[in-house]
């Protein structure tokens, strides 16, 4: 029965993108919808976005921000005014040009992200230096018309947060979006166990329209980088392009400066490469539609039924996502398809265990199998708080061993091709950075350390301004 | 400075339209958005809608029901499939030509509503019995191009919620969508303080594709009615366009009954309607973003704003969503202020309140003020609740008030203008039906009674099918 299974997804070590889509398919994350490029969260795929929404969105709201909702219509006209925005994402946004069978005097774009129509109601709403700081986020799809799509990493419609804050003060600007940059590494080191790198992005990888872009990236088990969230310092860019001024507290009219940023269904994917395994998905407690399955054994008989009810009930009882699986189907496939979905503990109760008193537990993160006391509670509660942290602690020793510090382009290429990172001084023109991306398929992930005295790896040249960037072929 | 602020808005009787905007924009609800007929939630008016979706959620899963997310995005080939559901939504359709400078092969719309690209996937899920029913909810923007809008009312995009279920046989589909009103109704009393009239739609006003559309109607304070949500029994029109079949337990093929349902962010336009009055918004303390404000009187006193922080505390640790206002406004500009917003209870705390151990209590609805023992979070409990129940029976009476049985077309015609609904004998003919559109302006909300033997006001003609109807002025 096992086997069965796992012969329905593709090796882990030697196809990991096929592994991939078959695990987002078979644990029923997603589906592709009918337009091309689209996906459908199915439900069980959206509850663990709804468990990470709820997270993050207490995070914000606890730390000031509230959330507001801006329309997904932009005209045309309003979306071309910062132009290096409209610049990087006019190729890629969606056009109404037509209701029913009427023609649109002007078209219409659909939100690829929200600065534009954000900016032009701050534009109206902010007057004096009283009316910020602006502290707002807003859950919301967007659209953007990739050519290469995968689900929740590239799709063309997805579903994210971004905030977008006005301030007075170029200072204050620039530290809320280290802030927040701050916030999304908590958030996934404790919610996701995930670990990730931050750092600045280089002009090149910027968000268009910025000053500064600040990026997250985390790692998948195939050592490539996944860029999980980014927040903007975006200056006064935005100010001057939609006229956002205030009165300060001398009576000067001043432009004010802004920041944005955002994380997206994108971390679907990247809890599905960061953790999974050989049977499937592994699920962090923190964010696992079902915490804890309990399957019974020899089901038929009524002790057995109740005594895993009352289990059940009482794991709910103590906010523990629990349920019980009585369907038909053989305990070999039941363990497996709770495997293949990622439940991050499974309880067994049989006949013998309920003479014992006692319930066994199994791991999925290391499949270890341990006794409880039956309906010991606590003991479930303690050890769900366990493999949270364990699963991070693991990911966290991964990441750690698969970024190498190299000192020439051929131990680079060596160390790409061996799926690991790579941690190397750059001197910081972007003929280098572009030449390691044509020849390596390599992109500067974040800058590490910066105006540091070094010599660049590739044109070997000593800068006094040099940077210690992460190198890595990206999703 | 009360006038001040009531000249701010128009007067809620002469000009109920007027007011209306007023309130909408003076309480910081929603802005208009750049591209006409589209609305900006503003925090206020968005945090009262984060209230109503997590209580009404928390319903939709108490029944069964789980949240899913379809793509926004629907190849045009596949909204054509349903021929009434298509010709009934095509007119509105925002459609998407143009990617970039590039044209589209195949035009893609944005969803008006989803049947059509979540029966194409319900047509790949379900193959057997054992795959039903199918509960799926979700929370999305849907885009209408619609001529005139007005905020939260009817706007080019707006928020809701859709449910869409599938079961193997007609009774269960058609229990579905009425149990589903049902729960909207009881959620409209408990949640919003809100009476509604449900019953089934006529032939002309239910849901195109439909077999019978099932509708919940709010009263305004000018007497009229708003379409607050609507549930459709769609037997097997959509699984007949869309082929969705199963295998029963006898081995044979059958084609699924389906339901759809839905509330939407016109919900907040019913709120203000209900429940307002000369001073602006009045709010439920269920839905309220602030239930309590704290005003603290001679703040410049230590031992005044001590006392006021320890009881936002306080009533913050007891689940109160309340905070204080400490601005520069004068007492009365904070009083006129809050109370435009609709906050549930205003507090007051003064030296002498402190010396007395006493707080007084203003409640929104009723102006009334009490004086309760400082820091008693009980008696604000008590009274929020109070509050809540007193607004359900107020607006209940005013309804049970303005809802007029006639037995001619002069009654009808004088009661409209009057402004209330009326209850009237209808042949169950379309051509009155259109005819009292036509000449009165009015439109049957819902059928109250059916099959009863009864003389039509209209045409005069005594049926044994007749129906008892109410038909009212529509928002």
């Amino acid at each position: 029965m096992e086997k069965e299974f796992v012969k329905e997804i593709a090796d882990i070590n030697t196809d990991f993108s096929q592994w991939y889509t078959d695990v987002v398919k078979k644990a029923e994350l997603a589906d592709y919808g009918p337009a091309k490029g689209t996906i459908v969260f199915r439900p069980y795929g959206y509850a663990i976005w709804e468990n990470l929404q709820h997270e993050l969105d207490t995070r914000l709201k606890a730390t000031g921000h509230v959330n507001a909702y801006f329309p997904m219509l932009i005209p045309m006209s309003l979306l071309t005014k910062e132009s290096e925005h409209v610049e990087g994402f006019a190729p890629e946004v969606a056009t109404i040009t037509q209701v029913g069978k009427e023609v649109l005097d002007e078209p219409i774009v659909i939100r690829p992200t929200s600065e534009t129509v954000i900016c032009s109601m701050y534009s109206k709403w902010v007057q004096s230096y009283r009316d910020l700081p602006i502290l707002i986020n807003q859950w919301a799809n967007v659209v953007r018309w990739e050519k290469t799509t995968r689900p929740f990493l590239r799709t063309r419609e997805f579903l994210w947060q971004e905030g977008h804050t006005v301030h007075a003060t170029e200072s204050e600007a620039l530290n809320e979006a280290i802030d927040i940059l701050k916030l999304y590494e908590k958030f996934c080191k404790e919610i996701l166990a995930i670990p990730v790198l931050t750092g600045r992005k280089t002009e090149k990888e910027k968000f268009a329209g910025a000053v500064t872009t600040f990026g997250m990236e985390s790692m998948t088990l195939d050592g490539k980088s996944l860029q999980s969230g980014t927040t903007h310092y975006l200056g006064q860019n935005f100010s001057h392009a939609y006229d956002i001024k205030f009165l300060d507290k001398t009576g000067k009219l001043e432009y004010a400066y802004q920041t944005s940023w955002g994380v997206s269904t994108r971390l679907l994917g990247a809890l599905i490469m960061a953790h999974g395994d050989q049977r499937g998905l592994v699920l962090p407690p923190m964010v696992a539609p079902v915490q804890v399955i309990v399957i019974p054994i020899a089901q038929h008989k009524e002790s057995v039924t109740q005594t895993v009810e009352k289990l059940v009930a009482l794991l709910k009882s103590k906010g523990i996502r629990a349920q019980a699986d009585y369907s038909e189907n053989s305990t070999g496939w039941k363990y497996n398809q709770w495997e293949m979905k990622g439940v991050s503990l499974r309880i067994e109760v049989g006949p013998r265990d309920i003479e014992n008193g006692a319930m066994i537990l199994t791991r999925r993160d290391t499949h270890d199998k341990v006794t409880a006391t039956l309906f010991d509670v606590k003991a479930v509660k303690k050890l769900l708080s366990t493999i949270q942290k364990d699963m991070y602690v693991k990911a966290k020793k991964f990441m750690q061993a698969h970024i190498v510090k190299v000192h020439t382009m051929e131990q680079m290429k060596e160390q790409l091709d061996k799926g690991n990172m790579v941690k190397a001084i750059w001197c910081g023109c972007q003929e280098c950075e572009l030449m390691v991306k044509e020849r390596l398929q390599a992109t500067i992930r974040v800058i590490t350390n910066e105006h540091l005295k070094g010599k660049c790896i590739f044109c070997t040249q000593v800068k006094e301004d040099a940077k210690e960037v992460i190198f890595a072929r990206a999703y």
